[in-house]
């Protein structure tokens, strides 16, 4: 195990944890002991009708939807609903290579995980753990909308409303090779040592290039041509990457992201129906709204689209906003409007 | 001087080299013999007339102008054209920081280049070596359109005709973000040594890395979804990287392409008007066409439009092509039609 700061209650925001016990993994691997870290929000109802599930992205955590998403006045109203983020296997606050105590799993060792794993393992803990048998929704931005759309494809029975923020239910080929030149710029660091380094910080070089890239992919090129990069606080676009970007990605560690990487690269619902994405996405029973951003250089609004027009019922919401992928954060001012009415519409119906 | 088979005739098709002599550059370096390679094809007429100049764009030579747009069939056509296309200094055709002879300028110790420089340069050439005073027209894709650009505000009574091909007046701070990350890719390679490395072969991570980071910005994501690479005869996105986009990065030389970039980071045709780039766009008096690629991922049609809206009697011509900014190398069959088509107007406007 490896000493990291930022996985904790102190950047993320409370959690807790609970193990889920065994899980045989899609690609053969085993984590004996699945531990997997959550945070809640509101009361769940007397017949476990409230429950709204909200799975993280790659790089992110509990903290992102709870520090932006959910409280009063937004649309995942805890006063309302029973809110639990569950943070994915392998980002670092539920077990991960650096955190686990399994030695036969640790670090470079750690087994490939793939978005079904997590479904699967949510569900468990969902059940086991709260006795929630149906979700009133799933909501999640980037791999979480990967994790949604496997929600509502392999558990049609279990969800009644769905929303994708910014993500796929089949990653393309494009995304694919976005995230392995991210990849490729920590796996190039020297002090990578094929993912037994002994601290990420000897890693940071490699972060840092990976941060990079994100500044270019991250953001649209009207973000940064509208400098709107001042509304944050920076004066200059340098300072966006070297007081933002860089010291949350130096933050992190390396096999942590490699691993949700991987996962990433191969999220793909069509695995339950032989490769036929349309079969898939039409055993959609769940109210879905498609929620691409305008601006996303990596998960266009027309890859969104053409897979919302596989959903029976789905509508398209598109998330104008110039931030882009980013746009995730809530940092444009009005990126978190348009969230909160399409979701209110959303628990609505 | 180190060996670089690439950077021949055998890669880039057959070409003369000659000397402007000393050059002083906008960044305070000297280059004592400033020697550019440069082909051409057709006669110049009489009256010197008839002159259209192509200047090359980034990791580019005269080869990618001469082995698809210039010919018989084509606009730029030599039974009625003087075409001549000059290398970009540091392109490792024309003097480079590899193939110098003036030790005090080779490799990491190479000047810095503007845009500028190399258009006071071609100037020269074309007016000392043959006797050109007045272009019919400038031609240039990306780095060739920031030269064009250059060409137009530079020496607005030079030039008659012009088109900017996917490329911008002004670098935008996504575009310089973008290279930045193309730099870090060589620049981070342990074989790099600061510049000082003994063959480009001991850079080839570096080199493959930069190659990665193209596929992922160099095309679109329409591209890679509908799989148009199949039409250049690959069977699997990872052949056009193993077999066109790797063998093709890895033959270059590492600090031609540093300094290059740094050259196109920085292209600004307002640095002749105090930054006022309406006013330096004002100045243009040449029939210029601007041409961007519908799906260019960094110099998107909004950028160039707005730079063409500020042109006198300029028109934007979009070039409809999901191949994106690579484009540009002709590899779509839509692609040179309609080059073709709005060339040969421009020529006879």
């Amino acid at each position: 195990m490896l000493k990291n700061g930022f996985y904790g209650a102190e950047a993320h925001g409370a959690y807790e944890t609970a193990s889920i016990g065994r899980l045989e993994l899609e690609e053969g691997g085993v984590i004996e002991d699945c531990w997997l870290a959550y945070a809640t929000a509101g009361t769940l109802n007397e017949d476990k009708s409230n429950a709204i599930l909200l799975p993280t992205w790659y790089s992110g955590s509990h903290g992102a939807y709870f520090q932006t998403y959910v409280g009063a006045g937004h649309a995942l109203d805890p006063e309302k609903y029973f809110i639990i983020s569950v943070n994915q296997i392998g980002n670092g606050l539920s077990v991960s290579p650096f955190n686990t105590a399994d030695d036969s799993i640790s670090m470079s060792k750690f087994p490939d995980v793939r978005i079904g794993d997590d479904v699967v393992a949510q569900e468990r803990l969902l059940r086991e753990h709260f006795g929630i048998s149906e979700l009133f929704a799933v909501v999640g931005g980037s791999m979480g909308a990967q994790q949604t759309y496997e929600w509502i494809v392999r558990f049609p029975d279990k969800v009644k409303r769905a929303a994708a923020i910014a993500g796929t239910a089949k990653n393309t080929p494009h995304d694919f090779l976005f995230t392995q030149i991210l990849n490729e710029a920590i796996e190039s660091d020297p002090g990578f040592k094929g993912g037994e380094y002994g601290s990420h910080t000897e890693v940071a070089d490699g972060l840092r290039r990976q941060s990079h890239i994100w500044s270019v992919m991250g953001f649209s090129t009207e973000y940064w041509k509208g400098e709107e990069w001042r509304t944050l606080g920076f004066e200059t676009k340098e300072a966006v990457l070297s007081d933002f970007l860089d010291p949350l990605f130096l933050s992190m560690d390396p096999n942590t992201l490699l691993n949700n990487a991987w996962k990433w690269q191969r999220g793909d619902v069509s695995r339950h129906t032989d490769g036929d994405l349309a079969a898939a996405l039409g055993r959609v029973t769940a109210k879905t709204f498609v929620m691409p951003i305008s601006e996303d250089m990596f998960f266009p609004v027309r890859d969104c689209a053409a897979e919302q027009e596989l959903i029976p019922g789905s509508e398209l919401r598109v998330i104008e906003d110039n931030a882009g992928h980013l746009g995730l954060f809530g940092m444009s001012a009005n990126y978190m409007p348009q969230i909160d009415r399409n979701l209110s519409e959303l628990f609505a119906s």
